[in-house]
């Protein structure tokens, strides 16, 4: 059994899961719903709108993430926590790493999602089988020119813009 | 040595990686670029607006992806491909598979990004460890309480969204 959260987390994570269940039960996407605190204060909420903006990268943390960013006019989520009704999907944890939250929450598990016909299982494995073995083909050209852009970066003064 | 692609998929991934040089030379973002095309029709471009638009979600594939998709009007890219100048990130690999194109090319691979200083060999690691192990921490709660969102989808006539 996982310990008790503080009760500022479990607050916040239950808001998660309220705006997932309210997602759910008004039809407007899938039942999945997010925040993003800072100190306790919401900084943004997210739900699933794949359907409703035709956007399939439209999950709820995304969804949060660029929103607090926006507010937070930053690409980072400094001393943030990102409260998620469910746990992440690959890409979700990908988009997490890159906005560096210093916690992630999260209320249902995977298991929990497939059981409701929402399985990240194949995404998680694509994710460690190599390039040419996926079952979405991925297919590799232009080895040589493909470091063009990496060799304009270096003569851009090397800066890494992030 | 990998198979010479048809020149129509050359050409396109070529226009990938000239997006992603151009992007590096003038300093607006990441050395990445991405573009979306239907039967060798271009229906959007992409390239990274991390910093641009303080948004860390702002891959090149995830902006060429939302931008394909709001130009299809539909979550899926059916019967388009994705061309990327770099490998895919976890992210953008997850986004891939929820978006459905039916292949990607890519140019430039992993190890090149690393050598540029863009590492995604921690996030990839990451996907595959237990989320109570990871080096972002990820805590779960409220484990009962989460499962209310599926069961509002359940009684909201069990349809799934997508």
């Amino acid at each position: 059994m996982p310990p008790t959260p503080p009760a500022a987390d479990a607050a916040l994570l239950a808001r998660a899961v309220a705006l997932a269940t309210e997602n759910a039960r008004t039809g407007r996407g899938g039942p999945f719903g997010a925040v993003v605190a800072r100190d306790g204060v919401v900084i943004a909420e997210g739900t699933n709108l794949v359907t409703a903006t035709h956007d399939p990268t439209a999950h709820a943390e995304i969804v949060a993430i660029r929103a607090a960013c926006r507010a937070l006019r930053s690409h980072q989520l400094d001393r943030c926590v990102v409260y998620a009704s469910c746990e992440p999907c690959p890409m979700c944890l990908g988009a997490l790493y890159w906005a560096r939250p210093t916690a992630v929450w999260f209320a249902a598990s995977r298991a929990d999602a497939a059981a409701a016909g929402f399985d990240d299982a194949l995404v998680y494995a694509e994710v460690a089988v190599p390039p040419e073995a996926r079952r979405l083909p991925f297919r590799r050209a232009l080895e040589v020119e493909g470091r063009a852009p990496f060799d304009a970066l270096r003569a851009n003064g090397a800066r890494r813009p992030y």
